[in-house]
């Protein structure tokens, strides 16, 4: 899989993708990951990615020049099934959608900034946005990183143990139950006993009740899917 | 405001609070984020910080001691309002949490790691937990991050314009209007003529409406809240 991201912050998306299962996925040959600096695509002294927005208001929207050109260089490159807009407007994300992206070959995701990209932009180039949650960010990268955390790590390959992403929350609509580890006594406080008993047939029951009843209790609406 | 963020991953952290807005809020000395290894608190020699879970299963769980130990050490220095902990199965974030949490003096936030922390720690410890969307993250460091963005971009004085964040989607229930940009025309597509006219109070209306009609097409639900 190849994950191209278009972005004004490069810098931003660096860390993200250098520590943990990202730069494991990466390192094994996994996926590719590549930051396209939007102000390479400029063609003014300046460098100029965004303007006044028409009509007035605060906030600077991005201009469409350099975003088609970045655009259609990498489509010239390669097909894309997906060119992804991140913007809080957007779809929001789940596990499906990660679930599906996650078999795609080569994805673009454009950053928003500022107050959002021009709206010819969305119209002609973009075939899904998507938005992280129902809050605002103050740009599109830490909404990439999410995506592409999300998706990566369902590759296969990418994590150590498989089943590990399959009894994570959200997968069968439940969430997980609660863990425990070492010590069995701390301060006092200890750790059902069912899970130190060895008898595993009922531990799993244990564990499909307790998933049932913190998903009723928390987030009913799952349950409903 | 003052965030302490634990993590097993700390370099994860480091891109997203070195550039753009966050950065500038931290120069401008409006926040301070400090985060915390977690391995800087165990005591054995492996720097432990998880184990496998009690009744068997995929997947590690981070112990409850070197979390105690950072949460008494941050505690013993000063109070904190909040101690969040990062999880998929918590209250979904959205922007009046967010609004909420921006007017707090002291916050710190815990990020969870392969299966999560030893229920222990939840019962506790914390005061609240949030999860950034129904999607699995291979660790809480970018939720951490997302959370950050979300809070520290409302404090006064960190956005150049204050009216920019009150314009934006979810502030109002309503997700914002399509903006456009320079030049008016590209490729033939061209800008809607109403926001070149000048009439601001037919601008202002229209806008209102394109964004009451975005949010009854996509959100129809933030229109019941």
């Amino acid at each position: 899989m190849r994950i191209d991201i278009i972005t004004v912050l490069p810098e931003l998306l660096k860390s993200p993708f250098e520590a943990s299962i990202l730069k494991r996925a990466i390192d094994k040959g996994l996926v590719e990951v590549h930051t396209h600096n939007l102000r390479d695509y400029t063609t003014d002294n300046y460098k100029t990615v965004d303007d006044y927005q028409f009509g007035g208001g605060a906030g600077m929207v991005m201009m469409i020049e350099p975003i088609d050109k970045c655009i259609s260089q990498l489509r010239s490159e390669r097909d894309y099934e997906e060119i992804i807009y991140m913007t809080p407007d957007g779809a929001t994300l789940n596990q499906r959608t990660a679930n599906q992206l996650s078999l795609k070959e080569n994805i673009i995701i454009l950053c928003g900034h500022y107050k959002g990209v021009d709206q010819r932009v969305r119209d002609q180039f973009i075939t899904r946005e998507i938005s992280i949650g129902d809050y605002v960010l103050s740009g599109g990268e830490l909404g990439a990183a999410v995506l592409c955390d999300t998706i990566i790590r369902l590759i296969p390959g990418v994590l150590n143990d498989e089943t590990s992403a399959l009894t994570d929350s959200f997968q069968d609509n439940l969430l997980a139950p609660p863990v425990y580890t070492r010590p069995a006594e701390y301060k006092g406080w200890k750790v059902p006993e069912i899970l130190l008993s060895g008898n595993f047939p009922k531990i799993e029951k244990w564990r499909e009740e307790q998933a049932y009843m913190r998903t009723k209790e928390r987030r009913p609406d799952l349950l409903d899917d």
